[in-house]
């Protein structure tokens, strides 16, 4: 595969796995100890990786879920910030400045934080409750942080009696064989990931789409990784929100991606999915289902869909930063100049 | 003013404030009757005017709030859904076929639904526990929905004894003083609406921006008005998002609007306004902290920001549709195709 380093791909997927037990510990004992909600806080797109567990607690348990931009908590305030809070702070570099201030901020109100961090010796590590650390890259972080978030929701819906059809056993016994399928998905997509960003290198524009777990993956691949990364223009919109403004934007020529996950709003992708293609030719749909996963149940599928798109898109991103010759690292402003 | 029925707008201002007497004693009566959470339920740009109204209750009430889009809850479910559940469901039309799906989804759970609605014999007045009238047209209903909302939370925080600086009174008899003033504004703001609309009439991409109360507006004037009766490519990016991807895609040339409110928020939108005019000649600020409120407590000022900023951008919207030869009422798919 193109530029793609598989021994550490391989352990940064397993070390976020392996945070099972720690997160179970953690979490129960908060839970324990009387907290009586959980605050998502990140920045950004790692915020934006909280939101499929962060939407898998909304409908499925019944403790309160937040998630809070630390940006905006600073400024704004919340009523729901307080003692019996479990902040789940992530940040791979462990150094963003909007996520200091904002852990600052939460533990001045006696919440307890936990920080998701790739760094050990950074300030968000230091200065949190509990540091759950596992290294990991720009280009490999999604599925970690998937990963890890989705076991905080798991965590907080077996201490409440709220799992259902799988243990945490049974699913992390599952996540355990990820690391490798996910290698073999990539292995397995790569041919397609190449021709489609051949297909797409000079395309100035794409409107991506997802709804459920997969909604935050069409968000982040456009602003983290198009937008931010290459520079290209998107529209990342919700597949329900589609159809109530931006479905007008579409005509002939104008790229339409689709990103359908395996969890019950599946059903909202596929009405994109047969809208699109009747009025423009360029339409990508990207689809969990057509990965092999063997020895993962339906059920864990599901949870999963988000962590199979960032492990299929960012073999897309890989070639299209040698197409395009327009590495993924580069910035104009980012990290690079004061704002 | 160009194409404006004073009278007409007046009318339905005044007719959303008029509600506030009802909208009190709805909410109060459900909550001394149990109710445990509220939840706002709109599908594409009516959901999104609910926002600012779930976000003061978010922030600043410990009722439990959701927003949730009707097509999500019918597929996906939701445990807060129930007979403890208060759901404002707004919809202009009253038709809106996910709304009338979802009403029909909450009704069977028991929770008790309110609506919005622009018509009385419509499926979702004639479905629902409690239907609030108040007709409004496209170019005039996000002030009223906007109106409703907050009603609605200042209701719910007056009812738990969460209001602080003012009474529900208070705030009502200076939002009775709106409707006339939001029209004054509208007149002031006409000659800067229209050298604006001719300088940006055939710019075809914006990125539109804003925080806490004026987000929801930056998100919704992107994809209700410019997306779906311009067919306007835009990118909706939330101010602290901004600074997480979407920057880099500012260069010489490219068209970035700023939406400043009055609330907590307002620093957030302030980092872009510094940062971008230092990359790109076309920025546009507009603050609601111009506009002449005589009568108006900053307090209040800072609950109807978004009110403030769809009065304004209404006026844009008139001069567009004029200029580019666009009626704001023409769709491609939109109730003309099916889905």
């Amino acid at each position: 595969m193109l530029n793609f380093d598989e021994p550490r791909y391989l352990g940064i997927q397993a070390g976020a796995v392996g945070l099972a037990a720690r997160i179970r510990s953690v979490v129960q004992d908060r839970l324990d100890a009387g907290a009586k909600n959980i605050v998502f806080m990140g920045a950004g797109g790692v915020g934006t990786l909280m939101e499929p567990a962060a939407d898998l607690l909304r409908t499925r348990s019944t403790l309160p879920v937040h998630t809070i931009m630390p940006a905006e908590v600073v400024v704004q305030g919340s009523v729901h910030v307080g003692p019996d809070s479990l902040v789940i702070m992530p940040s791979l570099s462990g150094t963003t400045g909007e996520s200091v201030e904002a852990l600052a901020w939460c533990k001045e109100r006696g919440a307890t934080v936990v920080t998701l961090v790739g760094h050990g010796d950074t300030p968000l590590a230091e200065q949190a409750d509990v540091s759950l650390v596992n290294f990991a890259a720009d280009d490999t972080s999604c599925e970690s942080f998937y990963l890890q978030s989705l076991l905080v929701a798991l965590a907080v819906m077996e201490a409440r009696g709220e799992l259902a059809a799988q243990s945490f056993d049974d699913v992390v016994q599952q996540l355990q064989l990820l690391p490798s399928l996910l290698v073999e998905a990539k292995r397995a997509f790569e041919p397609r990931a190449a021709a489609f960003a051949q297909r797409i290198k000079d395309e100035p524009y794409h409107i991506i789409t997802g709804a459920g777990s997969t909604w935050p993956e069409a968000f982040y691949y456009g602003m983290c990784i198009l937008e931010e990364m290459q520079w290209i223009r998107t529209r990342p919109v919700h597949a329900s929100d589609f159809f109530h403004g931006t479905l007008e934007l579409v005509e002939q020529g104008v790229s339409v991606w689709i990103f359908k996950g395996e969890d019950s709003s599946r059903p909202l992708t596929e009405r994109v999915e047969k809208f699109a293609p009747q009025y423009t030719d360029e339409v990508w749909v990207l689809d969990t289902a057509d990965v092999d996963l063997p020895g993962v149940s339906q059920e864990t599928r599901s949870l999963v869909s988000p962590v199979l798109l960032a492990a299929l898109l960012e073999r897309l991103s890989s070639h299209l930063e040698v197409l395009r010759d327009h590495p993924l690292t580069t910035r104009r402003y980012y990290k690079r100049v004061a704002y």
